[in-house]
């Protein structure tokens, strides 16, 4: 009887074992899209770079709006921002910002963005690089953390962004909740 | 004798367990490349602005060729375009990809691509995010899938590329064959 | 007796499943950075395009440095470089590098990378795709390889620069460590 009752277990654990060696060959596994292993929220602040404001400015335009519309489709921004931890502008910033958005639609405001938060404080030292379309018109919208060094070596995730205010094009404030679903 | 069968069931499974946890230190998995757990077939029309055709124009060179050879080295263009199922431009678009390419080679048309699949239809929700060397002269080219939101949640998988038809730099139609291989 | 062993086994392997399921709802491995599954040493030159030396350059500003302080602030340079296995410039080129770079700092020069490597040599072929800052007070600083195809399907790891040698802008040699954790 412990014979058979051990048979079921080998059985069971190898049927176990073998499904899992199949879903391997093209991972279908579920992360919880509400459960990441790390989640953090900064504030990012953009300054464009007006002509005479170089104390201020934290990015600038390298290369200007086309014609193709009236909503700056094609204006390539550079920027190296603070990151807060809360919406003030003025807070020590405990991590940058470095890459680019430039505007990439001809009938609304919309952007594409690539960059790194760079972390260099006693919390954290590293990088995560993130990128994908910031449809301005959605209240929040998702961007990839499609990977990190340092502290968040070989991190993956999701940027969520949210815009916290504006004025105009000149200044603008956005929320971004950072939730890390692989952490090594 | 059940006690020996027992034993030698319990090693075993532990060898299973303990090779399994050695292969995560590095992971050395085997995805299948012809086995994705997601795939789908898009087409992607490029239509670069000329100044007149605000209208029909799907993209715009924001910064110009460079007299680096005459293939273009340097123009960058920014892309709002419609995905289609089938070869038809204008069929009802099923994604839209924006994003940017730029050409990048003195004595070919050659270029690079960064952008994101924005889906916001019934039947997917969500964006996927790729980056890649598009090298024309190949007949198919293959384009990394970095990461996925929304329905293509954390999302990884390679995007072929394939060029279906050209008028000059004017207009181009390419195929793109999304295969997915981690799913969450 | 068989039967308590048996028990107490099952129990064993039960908690070992359930723990594991658990771990990849958010997933938390533990890659060792100094295990790579795979890992070459490459040598990136960068020959700018200075208007007359066409067969040459390598590489050529497409938007030029903006007013924003004196370090070259939103320069964007479009790439196609030779990288080597040893330091030598004139050495074979084992793959080509294809993307681009800005600077993005106003007090001091600092860079943002995108690229791919192309290899398409007996030895390798496909590619890797790599993104990151290139913080360049640094003496190495970590870029992610965010994908993979052909021989590198899929995979991900870490690119570690240091830069070897400089001649102002006009040229610059980088090491680069490239290190994969994720192999297929």
């Amino acid at each position: 009887m412990g014979s058979l009752v051990l048979k079921s277990c080998c059985l069971f654990f190898l049927i176990l074992f073998v499904s899992q060696h199949y879903s391997v060959s093209a991972m279908k596994k579920s992360l919880n899209p509400k459960k990441p292993c790390k989640r953090f929220i900064l504030y990012y602040h953009d300054i464009l770079f007006g002509g005479n404001d170089v104390a201020n400015a934290t990015s600038a335009a390298t290369a200007n709006a086309t014609r193709l519309g009236n909503t700056s489709f094609g204006m390539l921004v550079v920027f190296d921002d603070p990151m807060t931890k809360d919406q003030h502008l003025l807070s020590p910033p405990v991590a940058r910002a470095q890459g680019f958005y430039f505007y990439d639609m001809k009938t609304t405001y919309n952007a594409w963005f690539a960059y790194t938060l760079v972390f260099n404080s006693s919390d954290h030292k590293g990088t995560l690089n993130i990128m994908g379309a910031d449809m301005m018109m959605e209240k929040t919208r998702d961007l990839s953390v499609v990977g990190g060094t340092g502290d968040f070596f070989m991190a993956r995730g999701i940027a969520t962004l949210q815009t916290m205010a504006t004025e105009g094009i000149k200044y603008f404030r956005l929320k971004m909740d950072i939730k890390l679903y692989e952490c090594y």
